[in-house]
């Protein structure tokens, strides 16, 4: 370090430019580009709004539809994809995946997220991170951490408490860095508890280095740092873009402010960054159509059928179809903001359907359309089947502002009312990043199959899933509720003044539904194919489970056999732990094993400040849904063997529940001393030892310090130090 | 105070015994004793437990009752009557009233408090403060703060958030230190974020004092004190009962780590106290039957018809009448734990009846009773109407722990049903401390009367209501759900750990379920008479509300008028603002007056660390429940004026809003320079205008710094600064 400037190294942490790092001191520069989903180069020197066009590149299915497949190896595809056309284009470090929790459907930006539950989550974050880094194109982690909305998302306080930080918001991030090693991780804009993402010490430095052992570089979101010397000394490595501060951070170290080491640090990381790109694969294109058959593929195993009275679908050969909805014409396949790619190509599902009759039907601005439903519902009425498509029209969701609603547009619903009217059968495909509520049109539906935002090749995979070219293999990764008041976030989302108060806690998505038994539409982990499956020989041990999937229909079909486990007490009624995706011609079997870990039967205590696995029984559940549990067996673990230490502050049920402290207290109490009212006696097992002394029933402060000191000998510590997490807490 | 040592000075701040301060350098000491329905004066030298007997003392309706008579003057009057008790018993403060809110239905010791809502716990409390003050007799306001489940409670760290702590927990406290001026204040066992509540300074000393203008003592609750020096340092300043620990503070003021002026207030506050209550009145004893009478009054408007089918109530004379039910004989008029009384008199409702036949039906124990069923089942069969007293046994809920469960004993709900099989009009009579469920029962009753624990004269009050010799007038202070799984606080109740989230927030009883129109039970404020009522004619301003209220049936009967206030944003559906209980002949008209003050209109903003009342159109609800609204007007206020000052990080869109920041903006920015896509513009409006810059679209940093510079010399201050609530953040 001794052969650069203070001034290089300080530039060496912030970019030049939107998408470039510094080139400074023998560093050559970085190139870093949007694109979870596709490769945003932008053509001029660029902006971070998104303002200026970007050249031509793959768009695969965005998140929300990706994770549809709960297929990690497809994730893996397309990221070493991804990574091909990054190389190509000369980018170094590609901005995604976000594996930001789903907590309310109206978040903005959910399409660029994978699901409302961490494991799932991680596990395809993980594929894709490691798809992406297979030709040593860097990922980006993002957006870390605890960045679930878009109102406000530059300033907000995102007030969580921290076992609902342990359990729900951190651990996607933790298995991918732990599982896929990141190149780099991208901090949120919003605060956490108070402190900016982009300055919180514990975030950057405590839990993602310390705790997790990541070792590549940090990089802001986009505008993400309020204070170039704070996010430095908090493990913020790389400012994006520029602010034209790096003079704050040479004053600070010349005035004692900031440890030079700490810059050093940093300057290490960015090194070490361009040496593990400097190795990637060297491409001068890519094979634009292999990634747009990809891209079909993946689109094909997103798609989620909701519904499918009388096996509507597949369409059978011969019928007369029409097709009825501008979304058919016009499709919507990814979701706005930085995300935004130019496609290389683009079909609609009407093309690849062959162009049957189309009508309109509604018009995506909003606009009257005068005549277009009229239109529509003629051509139904002399149709067998009405093949409508519905959906959010661009302006309805977008990176940036959060939803208000999960409705549909009205116009849209009447049309499919006054369709389902004259038409027998009426498959509606849907077109949305976010949830839509489907509760109060559904009976209007015969089949519903969920497209979410599909990607360049949406279009040919809807036509390859209607028709039966292939099946549906799609599961829902969020819960689709019967109403926005049913979410659990509804009455928190999204705060107001700058705090939004994570008030639900652990309890999203399924976890709330289910433990309260609130009736959903659709349940997570739903999702109907063309045949069907049966469940046999569960057989479950701590390190795993096993099960045999049998495909009972008649056509081949891929089944999503999902993983829970239910534990009692303080708990969500259960938890995904596992899922595998198999496929299966008609009448074959396949053995799917899931391995369990100490940490699957972990939950984050407070006290201890870790992981704790407490003993007890719990049941292990395998199904086809969160709701569509086919097979359920008993397991008991023994326990973590943790064992807190008592103090005068343990309570008298925590001293007799005590292996020690029961012998120790019972020998030293008179025989007698419990009060016989029942009553009295909850009371008095709730009551710290220390208590007893000043409420004049005869234990004194003596007795119970030589009770403490008794013990002393044979315990341990009782808990990890409280984490200094530099958060102010905003609340009094 | 330089005539006391500091030993003296010292052992002032400490109890003598469990029920005595300390008598040192010529002051007095004080007795205080639990009470706050009814006195508890232990015969021996006493524990805090209650193990040992008390002399008798009236036994007035706990707070679960006497706060559904809606009526502050009984309050006051049975407040006062307490004081005549104490004086006479020679106790100098009075423990209570308990104002913590019902947060759970779960809560062991809801029987001791007043509602769901603050406002109804601040009008009630503050009427009981002002009766038991009346004679000189200091009352306690208790338990400060947020207290609200019995479950580790000596330990337990609240966590709840600032706003929710402004309008939900501290309100109720507020309002009766403000109006009532309470001589103490008595601390929870509980922390409050991280704080225990017997050292929290913010809670102790900026709210309540510096805020509020307390100018009483703080005592601890018994046992509450963990560290001497760090309570008195906060503001409280009596511990009780004494742990002989008044050396640390004697050595902590020789040390200099704490100021002897801080000792010397403590000291001040407690002959303050001493000089309030030396005025009292001096009685002899007291009219034992005049105070039974006065708590069968209150009796009487306590208990709460919440189903009269077909008007079998009142019971018409002659009709052939059983009793069943244990609870009929061995009545449930209290709770456990310290509020426990040894009531004067005890008379039960069916010997008040004139003990018509009866049948116990079950055992209070929960044991078999083998036949006592059948002989319930029999004598009914043989009646036209039974009347079933249902409810919780004593061994059920108490201070000390939490139920578990809200359901009625199995063996009562079968009697229920078996009962109703054979007799055509059954009227359930209901004793309980803490909400039950009825939903799974009520079909089998004709009636069901709420009488939760009425006191020692409550035998008395249910069979003048059942007959008719006075009619109901209580209404539910707090919802009845459907079921448990539908309690706001269900997932976070009662935490774990050490830890409970008030993830909730605000949306506390109908503050949750009317805002997310929730199906409930019976709603709060429900209540019905003998009669019936019309209301008309409202009529609203920003000062106040009239509304006319008729007795539009044929018997004297007691109204309880209900104000709500309806806003919009980020607000509960609606807020108790006021209420009247009238009483009117048949034919009777009444105009009732409710004040409105900007407070009332006001919403605690979390930015300004202050209440805010925000521009705006609001609703103005009366009516009988808080789901039988009868009239609605609107409103609009122009707000509290309040305007925050703009800043580098206020958005585009607040710059764009702000009267002076629109205008200085509007003309530094080229014209066209809004972007033409509306998601892209939605999406700018939200980013802080110091990130254009950073973002490449041509805001430069000079300009809004300039922006900034143009408005700095009309602006006044943002906010207030950040409260130092001494609290330690619990999440990280």
């Amino acid at each position: 370090m001794t052969d650069r400037t203070l001034e290089e190294k300080a530039s060496l942490t912030s970019g030049s430019g939107t998408w470039h790092t510094t080139a400074a001191a023998g560093v050559p520069a970085l190139t870093l580009a949007d694109g979870p989903h596709g490769l945003r180069v932008q053509r001029r020197s660029g902006d971070a709004l998104g303002l200026h066009d970007s050249v031509p590149a793959t768009c695969f299915p965005p998140a929300v539809a990706l994770g549809s497949s709960w297929n990690p190896r497809l994730a893996r595809e397309v990221g070493a994809a991804l990574a091909r056309e990054a190389a190509a284009l000369g980018v170094n470090v590609l901005l995604g995946p976000g594996v930001n929790i789903k907590r309310s459907p109206l978040c903005g930006r959910n399409f660029e997220y994978f699901s409302e539950d961490p494991h799932l989550t991680g596990v395809m974050g993980a594929a894709m991170v490691t798809g992406i880094q297979s030709l040593g194109v860097g990922a980006s982690l993002k957006h870390f951490a605890v960045n679930n909305q878009e109102t406000d998302r530059m300033r907000v306080s995102a007030e969580v408490d921290e076992r609902t930080l342990r359990e729900i918001y951190l651990p996607a991030f933790e298995h991918i860095v732990r599982e896929a090693r990141p190149y780099t991780v991208m901090c949120s804009y919003n605060r956490v508890n108070g402190v900016y993402a982009s300055q919180h010490r514990w975030l950057l430095t405590e839990v993602l280095r310390a705790e997790w052992g990541f070792d590549g570089l940090v990089v802001s979101d986009w505008g993400a740092v309020n204070d170039r010397v704070a996010a430095l000394a908090a493990g913020l490595d790389l400012e994006m873009p520029p602010t034209g501060t790096d003079e704050q951070i040479t004053e600070a170290v010349r005035a004692g402010r900031l440890e030079e080491k700490i810059l050093d640090q940093a300057v290490t990381r960015l090194i070490q960054l361009v040496r593990r790109t400097e190795g990637r694969a060297r491409f001068d294109g890519w094979d634009a159509e292999a990634h747009h058959e990809l891209a079909r593929e993946a689109a094909r195993q997103s798609a989620v059928l909701l519904k499918n009275d009388g096996g509507v679908l597949p369409l059978r050969p011969g019928r007369r179809v029409c097709v009825l909805g501008e979304l058919a014409r016009t499709p919507r396949y990814q979701g706005g903001g930085s995300s935004h790619v130019t496609p290389t190509r683009l079909e609609n599902a009407w093309q690849a359907l062959g162009e049957p009759p189309f009508a309109a039907g509604y018009r995506l601005d909003g606009g009257p359309g005068a005549g277009l439903r009229e239109e529509a519902v003629a051509l139904a009425a002399g149709s067998e089947v009405a093949l409508v498509f519905l959906g959010l029209p661009e302006h309805a969701e977008s990176e940036g502002f959060d939803r208000t609603t999960i409705d549909l547009p009205a116009d849209q619903v009447s049309l499919l009312r006054a369709v389902a009217d004259v038409c027998e059968e009426v498959v509606v495909v849907l077109s949305n990043g976010g949830v839509v509520s489907v509760a109060e049109w559904r009976d209007s539906a015969t089949a519903i199959l969920e497209g979410w935002l599909l990607g360049q090749a949406g279009g040919a995979a809807i036509a390859d899933l209607l028709t039966g070219v292939c099946g549906p293999s799609g599961r829902l990764t969020e819960t689709i509720p019967l109403r926005l008041a049913d979410v659990p976030s509804h009455l928190h989302f999204p705060g107001s003044d700058g705090v939004v108060v994570y008030g639900e806690g652990r309890y999203v998505g399924y976890r709330h539904y289910d433990t309260l038994d609130v009736e959903v539409a659709y349940p997570f982990g739903h999702g109907l194919t063309y045949s069907r499956f049966d469940y046999s020989d569960l057989q479950a041990a701590l390190d795993g489970v096993e099960v045999t999937v049998t495909n009972a229909g008649d056509r081949f079909a891929q089944e999503v056999v999902q993983l829970y486990l239910a534990f009692d007490g303080d708990r969500p009624r259960h938890e995904l732990r596992g899922f595998a995706k198999v496929s299966l011609e008609p009448g074959e079997s396949e053995r799917v094993r899931f391995a369990l870990t100490e940490r699957d039967l972990a939950r984050w205590s407070v006290r201890r400040h870790g992981w704790q696995v407490d003993p007890g029984t719990f049941t292990v559940e395998v199904g086809a849904s969160s709701r569509d549990i086919r097979l359920r067996a008993e397991l008991t673990t023994p326990g973590d063997g943790y064992v807190g230490t008592l103090s005068r502050m343990s309570t008298l049920g925590e001293w007799l529940a005590h292996p020690r402290g029961g012998e120790v207290l019972r020998a030293a109490l008179k025989p007698g001393a419990a009060p016989a009212d029942p009553a009295l006696m909850r009371l008095a097992l709730g009551v710290p030892l220390a208590k007893f002394a000043t409420f004049g029933v005869g234990l004194s402060t003596e007795v119970v310090d030589a009770l403490v000191a008794a013990l002393a000998q044979d315990s341990g510590t009782d808990a990890a130090p409280a984490p200094d997490t530099g958060a102010v807490t905003a609340t009094p």
